[in-house]
């Protein structure tokens, strides 16, 4: 990606930072780079995310789909094991991706109704093999696949940790596998099987998105000025530092839409720690100009809003029109109407003063992608090495794992035991 | 809705509000609720939106869609023209609701080429009839309209103001039409023409929508601890002046997500004004548990977090398993696990103080949306008259507007030329 940071100095932004502060972070982010290319040489946990572009093995998972030609590939997974797939058939423009990354039951019935299951490869994703949601959505798939006439263990492919019930499911009715990777927490995991595999069952070319991880990891120099990935972590950061404690992440391309969810994880569960981490706020452009953009420039002065496009894009004309007042469209093109909206939007916030940051990307084809989600994740861990939390553990969410699994009689928690002491405050 | 605000209280959080406070506070609401009332009477601008449940006619909008049996509609509107609709046709459970609500070439081609042109209602939808994004939209659907042989004016319902491109289109080809409510600003008109278009057109019950509008009128009464809208909207403000800066609404529904963008919309462009205004944070439960709830449970204490579903659901069950790890999940639902996880997820986050608000409606149904939007409409008009904010207006969506038009050759305007001046300081 290319970082343009412009509007996020302090000439220009309230909360802004000034060339001097930078040079002297660029100092941290040098010694930074090299704990992480450590992390990264010693496949140490976390940082081996940053190996997978080297690491995985595209044609294991091509071999593990290779013998399914699917209308639709279900994908079954939560959080890191659905984001990442889902952000990645989108970009590459793939239709029939679905996902039960939710356990409401009308939308896993409507979602079982509508889909043609006898041509529907179902991709369960769960390191543990124990995700309750997963599981949950699996037994229900199972039995709708029985009741359909559709032989499950034919028509499934399992990505899975070394052992726990998926793989031991795998094992019994010899399904197709594929690993997920050691060291790798679930939102790092877009560049493994993990991420890889409904794009690869649509015949997708996922060599591609690793070239761009791969050249994403090329471009790790140790300095914020030579290396885009740092410079948007620092950039992210210092201004967090003066107050930017929202990160409205908006990019200008609908199939871009998914990745703004990835990002929210990427950001929220790594950093989100110790009383620190910016809250990431998902929009899309343009229409959310209709939306967020009176309270981006005109309400508090605590974002930094992150603006992205592709300088690509396949384009539609405007048809001509004989209305005076519309006549300024006829002859341009959808594209060059949204890029004018990009524009304008940024130069709108910059005018109030307002903290912001341009990505670009050259287009939306694998090689971006890959490379735009590498950089993201690396910008990732250096907020996280300046901000001096834990990156890689998200320790606060098993809290609320244990309450509900007791609830559910999965055991005696003291967690559930809190559920029945909240306090009520009822209006009704 | 019910509102149980016994999370957000000063015992249980840490930016908590106390009973006296809220008592004190309670004397305001008194007096703002006159004022909210004498604005509903007279239909003065803005106020005029809590008088729709009696001012909108069904049968005027049914008749002017009662000529069309469509597969599908396609709403080509942005912002408030938009996204109530969304939001009634997905509450309710409708298939074959789409939305052009962005100028995303690869969508709008997309969407057009998988779309049965000639079984789609096109529901455009501008009040100036003018809007850019709108308008180029509806140009290239008519277009692509007459290349599939399709007469564009025979499946095509305008709604709009008195005046302008659209009406005068509509005149000219003897379109049906609904009007836009006069004084009522696009992200309160859901329960007008605007909101409820699509949803007449699949034949869904829109008088019970409008019912459960005219009951949460009903239920606006001269006090916080007496009206659930009341009570959400002044605890809201009580927290953000204490620091909940965010305020994250979390559905549990999928059904309920684009009533999440319709919030965020509400109290984005309502209340971000004069340096205040809380964000809204759109997230879906259970899903964002595996994203978002580490940073609210353990990141910044700047947030509200509200959790809202309905009482009853239609249920799936959980086939029975033989995997001992899993078994407690047999024999259980979908929807037990999904309430589970909500009251799981509420009392991790009080028991880490931080504030949350529960809503719970009874049910997806259209008496139980429709007072469900009002009573949001009416907590956010609270949280602006007690904010001293203008909450009808969105003046800082112009400079935009503006500059993007003048990129665009549309007129000479200088917001246009503060774009060429940007500064850059790119990393490449």
């Amino acid at each position: 990606m290319n970082v343009d940071f412009g509007n996020a100095l302090a000439s220009e932004a309230t909360l802004g930072v000034s060339g001097a502060s930078l040079e002297r972070l660029d100092e941290r982010v040098a010694a930074i780079h090299d704990r992480i290319e450590t992390g990264i040489e010693d496949r140490e946990f976390g940082y081996a995310s940053l190996a997978l572009p080297d690491d995985t093995d595209p044609e294991a998972i091509e071999a593990a789909v290779d013998d399914f030609d699917p209308d639709a590939v279900l994908t079954v997974g939560i959080g890191g094991s659905a984001l990442g797939a889902e952000t990645i058939t989108a970009a590459l423009g793939v239709d029939g991706h679905y996902t039960l990354d939710n356990v409401d039951p009308a939308r896993t019935r409507g979602l079982l109704d509508e889909l043609p299951l006898e041509s529907t490869l179902v991709n369960v994703v769960s390191k543990s093999g124990t995700t309750a949601e997963t599981l949950a959505n699996f037994l229900v798939v199972r039995e709708a696949m029985a009741r359909a006439g559709v032989e499950w263990a034919d028509r499934t492919v399992v990505t899975t940790g070394e052992s726990g019930p998926l793989r031991e499911l795998a094992d019994e009715h010899d399904l197709p596998t594929c690993p997920v990777p050691d060291g790798v927490p679930g939102r790092f995991s877009v560049l493994s099987p993990v991420g890889l595999v409904p794009a690869a069952a649509f015949g997708c070319d996922i060599e591609s998105v690793l070239d761009g991880g791969a050249a994403g990891r090329a471009s790790l120099e140790p300095s914020l000025f030579e290396c885009p990935a740092y410079a948007y972590g620092a950039v992210a950061y210092a201004l967090e530092g003066r107050g930017a404690t929202t990160n409205a992440f908006v990019p200008y391309a609908e199939a871009l839409e998914p990745l703004a969810e990835w990002f929210a994880q990427l950001w929220a569960e790594s950093l989100g720690k110790d009383g620190l981490g910016q809250t990431p706020v998902r929009a899309l452009g343009a229409t959310d100009q209709h939306s967020q953009l009176q309270l981006y420039r005109a309400g508090r002065t605590d974002k930094l809003v992150t603006l992205l496009r592709p300088h690509e894009r396949v384009d539609v004309p405007i048809p001509e029109t004989g209305v005076e007042s519309l006549s300024y469209l006829g002859g341009a093109t959808l594209g060059e109407l949204l890029d004018a909206e990009f524009e304008a939007t940024e130069a709108s916030l910059a005018a109030a003063g307002q903290a912001n940051v341009r990505l670009e990307i050259d287009r939306l084809d694998g090689e971006s992608v890959g490379r735009l989600l590498y950089e993201l994740e690396a910008a990732c861990i250096l907020v996280g090495e300046l901000s001096g939390v834990e990156t890689f553990t998200q320790p606060a969410v098993e809290w609320g794992k244990r309450a509900a699994r007791g609830l559910l009689g999965g055991g005696t928690f003291e967690e559930a035991e809190a559920v029945d002491d909240k306090t009520v405050r009822r209006v009704e």
